[in-house]
């Protein structure tokens, strides 16, 4: 399992049935939650995702869209009595406006909230599923976008080759860590004999708000699948410039660029009603592109 | 048009659809915002209430319930393009927490927002509509009730009555301000005789969070329409007690003793999926009770 479902794909305000942005990706049985616009507790609800398998939350930047659904998370998960430590990375102001207003109701969390203030690009985090790094994009303030790297798997072990080659069972950890065999009589057995290659290593990447900046695409190179913000249309282009945004025909150049696999297309401006020319205008540079309907889950 | 309409009527999180509290007083052409949690601003949507009609917003306190939907609300105000000042009366705290978002948004709202602290007991707004006095309630954190007290309406010129007397228009500002007439021959005519008296002047009170507080009824005798919360149901007395709520039964006897002419309970604790047992209880102790059920409107 590693899989992307879209909580919130509008920009700014609510708008439509759309919520402000949200995502959660869910690597093996955990969750990961990216953004958390105002209403993202309810999401979670209806989408079925268990609030219990979230333990690390990213928030790209502090635009109210971002981040404004997290205190009421944050305090209903205190309120069902969790008690596993939440580790969040976020810009370093978000700290001061939690503390302010669980001070304010008196309220103290039953479980403790680590908090990872962003700054230099590079790995955040990483446990045994993901590894974790960001990178800066352009937008009105600091922001940045995030890259969830599939933590490589050992090779797994072909039980019947090895017993057939009389390997003894107390070198299988050497031989999930790659090495040869040696028989009594100097025969080398290859590993890649008597093991089976892992899956590949799946990438996500999310570009949070950013204007449009080819320079991106370096850094998206080894991405399957890409999240990139499309708040207007090509009409707009300027508007988009202006407010540090982009449109979908220059997510899709990035996505092209990049040579990633799939574009997911989201943080749509309200004063869209119908997404459909978001797609059409994605797809005339890059096939493969989606909306972020809300909802939806999309395998990487 | 004096009329109160649910938005949300839950405690804590959001639960079986219900979201957490908010209500708006619709008087005249005027909308009264009264607490705000997390999804108000959806909930203004869903229900077609107009946001440019809120020119005064009341918070009763700092658990997040009642108001983690404010920033959205005012950062969407800003984003369609308000200029009119909104008057927050609020607890001392929400101003720093306000000002602190805006603050790491890079942003600065495009209108004033006066805040009012919240403090004694008394009268906190009055404009030709309406008068609004506070007056605290008894809850795990500082936490003030409102009573939002219509403004009397002079009497009604009868102009018929009026001229067949003989009174001249230059007389009628006196009429209004309750003067009799007396005409070139000495005879007077009584105020009574020619003007209508004004509708009877409504009032509205709002109880917040409250554990039950018999001396409470004192304070609401003018009432005619009481919201008072019901967290938990009779078989949770004493959770109630614990926690600085009430319920239903409870609120019922607020409002036998008070006197008022209706009671709508809300608040309802999440554990609670059907809320039909919350209205059984509390009509056996006052029958004229209604459940705050969101997109419902109550007239006064």
């Amino acid at each position: 399992m590693f899989a992307l479902t879209i909580l919130g794909n509008n920009s700014a305000l609510p708008a439509y049935g759309r919520h402000p942005t949200s995502q959660v990706l869910q690597i093996q049985d955990e969750s990961y939650l990216i953004d958390c616009g105002e209403g993202t507790q309810e999401q979670l609800s209806r989408y079925k995702i268990k609030r219990s398998k979230i333990n690390n939350i990213f928030i790209s930047h502090m635009h109210g869209d971002h981040y404004f659904g997290l205190i009421g998370l944050l305090t209903s998960m205190g309120l069902l009595g969790r008690v596993t430590p939440i580790h969040l990375f976020a810009p370093v102001q978000l700290q001061q406006i939690i503390q302010l207003q669980l001070d304010a109701a008196n309220t103290v969390l039953p479980f403790e909230v680590r908090f990872h203030a962003l700054g230099e690009e590079g790995e955040i985090a990483n446990d045994k599923r993901v590894s974790v790094s960001t990178f800066k994009v352009k937008h009105r303030i600091p922001c940045w976008g995030f890259i969830f790297t599939e933590r490589r798997h050992p090779r797994t072990i072909d039980a019947d080759r090895a017993k057939a080659y009389g390997i003894p069972t107390d070198f299988y950890e050497k031989l999930h860590g790659a090495e040869d065999y040696i028989t009594k009589g100097g025969t080398i057995i290859p590993n890649e004999e008597v093991t089976v290659a892992a899956p590949a290593v799946r990438v996500y990447a999310y570009c949070a708000d950013t204007i449009f900046d080819i320079s991106l695409a370096e850094k998206l190179k080894n991405v399957h699948l890409l999240y990139h913000e499309a708040t207007y249309l090509h009409e707009d282009e300027v508007k988009a410039g202006l407010r540090f945004h982009s449109t979908a025909v220059q997510a899709a150049e990035i996505a092209k660029h990049a040579g990633v696999n799939r574009l997911i297309i989201g943080h749509f401006s309200s004063k869209y009603e119908s997404l459909d020319p978001f797609l059409t205008e994605a797809t005339a540079v890059f096939p493969n592109t989606a909306l972020a309907i809300e909802g939806c889950t999309f395998l990487v």
